[in-house]
């Protein structure tokens, strides 16, 4: 087992879909792959900053599910980090109604000292140079660095994007931020130029239309489970990729092969995430739930045709 | 082995894509069926409707491939059936720029006798009532009937496509006319909806995004191939329905087991359809390059992981 690093915000989310609206609740991409990864039963760490108006149940609740939040800085006098989002029928887009980044203004995450050595380091979406100054900060070279990031970035902070992609191994954009990014409309050809930027494998993120991995002339396809409803979809992307790298840093193994499963792990923790608000599903969720629901990916996707 | 009838269009197309554009050439459901159809080695009739200007050398071909062709009428004095589209540069919409329906107008098609007995029957995109008269002709019950339609004849004639569903099997119909057809924005909601208009399976294709199988309780998912380039999407659903009743043609079973693989074999197919302008990639497809990209199938989608 190797140690979880994982860097992102630690926020309050205020989310309006179809089927009805919700206060400031807990959210942040670094609170959802802890909660992901809190699955495996490995060490996970979440760098992030909170103001003093988190209350300490929510670093309770992390702690009680192993997550390790030293790495959470609370600046007292300051605001969390707040996202207000309204979701549109069709669930698969989205208005931001309020941003107020608050304490994540000025955001220089510390890594733990117990953390420096972690082996995975999930890079959680953030400005590239943030997301750089964690890599400085370890004292070995991780075996696996995970870059997730956004067309936000692209378009203010494009050389830093482009520094920091040199040093990751794995990145994992939507497809629309895939075409931007490569200047490619066709997912095929923008994962190749992605890979001369650096990272060996992309993982181009599809929404309800499933997620793909691409490494070298390699490619794995994981469809995302169709559900009668989806009723929050907030944080399945960090879910997804919490649920990525929380089974590679279980199973210690980066082969193409094992990654083809820690992609269908991903999407199989992302199609509970979305079944109620914000983080509530990801709380409560039970190991049998997940082992349930990998046999159900299974059958959607398993076939048995003799090649002649 | 049973044999396959297929009803459907046999039609010129003249298509305009980002990469290049077309005069009138072969295009039609019934003749993307056929070929899709004629890689089993079964005996399949397409019942369509041509006019004169018919080249015979297309009829020709298509008796080449085993297809059989008897119940392609000619009437010398009408004009084939003419569609023109003009595709975006997503390959995803289109819009069409001229239908001339010409002697599709007054379509009767007509069973020739050797096919009144054809275990699978799939019926093409045309008028409910134009598929019921079909299904009239057949002299023993078929053991499979696939239906294909589309949002024009919701609009136009719903009553009588409620009416031929109630005897049909298998519906393949795209994701937005599953939605219009149902009411349900959830294509696992709108799945059950239509297994209650009929069809016991209900195929939605959803383009490069996959299509979506559902029997009862049962889901099965098989993706697109991601490909480099899309060159012409003409025929590709046609294409993939020719594939799925070809391959349940040649294997004699309608099991859900063999469904799934019938599926993975019509997205095969239709993987091939979309390199090329019109049926041309079709025209000259090989059973090895066939089966080979089965196993680039098998590779993009089948995982190992154990399950505790």
């Amino acid at each position: 087992m190797s140690k979880l690093l994982a860097v992102g915000t630690v926020a309050f989310d205020a989310i309006e879909t179809p089927f009805g609206k919700t206060d400031k609740i807990l959210g942040g991409s670094g609170t959802f792959v802890g909660l992901a990864a809190s699955q495996f039963g490995i060490e996970t760490g979440v760098v992030s900053v909170v103001g003093g108006d988190f209350p300490e149940d929510y670093l309770n609740m992390m702690n009680a599910k192993g997550i390790n939040t030293d790495g959470i800085e609370i600046i007292e006098e300051g605001k969390t980090f707040f996202w207000s989002g309204k979701y549109h029928n069709d669930m698969n887009s989205r208005d931001t109604l309020i941003t107020e980044l608050n304490v994540l203004e000025h955001f220089q995450p510390v890594v733990p000292a117990n953390f420096k050595d972690a082996g995975i380091v999930m890079l959680g979406n953030l400005h590239p140079l943030v997301q750089a100054s964690v890599l400085d900060q370890m004292n070995k070279k991780p075996k696996l660095i995970v870059l997730d990031t956004m067309n936000f970035w692209m378009d203010i902070a494009l050389d830093d994007l482009h520094a920091v992609l040199k040093r990751v191994d794995v990145i994992t954009i939507n497809d629309e931020e895939a075409r931007q990014l490569s200047g490619e409309y066709s997912l095929v050809n923008a994962a190749k130029k992605i890979h001369e930027m650096g990272p060996k494998y992309v993982v181009i993120k599809k929404g309800e239309h499933g997620a793909l991995l691409f490494h070298k002339g390699d490619m794995f396809y994981a469809p995302a489970l169709p559900l009668a409803e989806v009723f929050d979809p907030t944080g399945a992307g960090d879910t997804f990729a919490g649920g990525f790298c929380g089974y590679l840093a279980k199973t210690e193994n980066i082969s193409f092969d094992n990654m083809k499963n820690a992609i269908i792990y991903g999407s199989n923790l992302a199609s509970f995430c979305v079944e109620k608000f914000g983080t509530e599903r990801m709380q409560e969720l039970k190991s049998e739930e997940v082992q349930k629901r990998l046999q159900a990916f299974k059958k959607l996707t398993q076939f048995d045709i003799e090649i002649s």
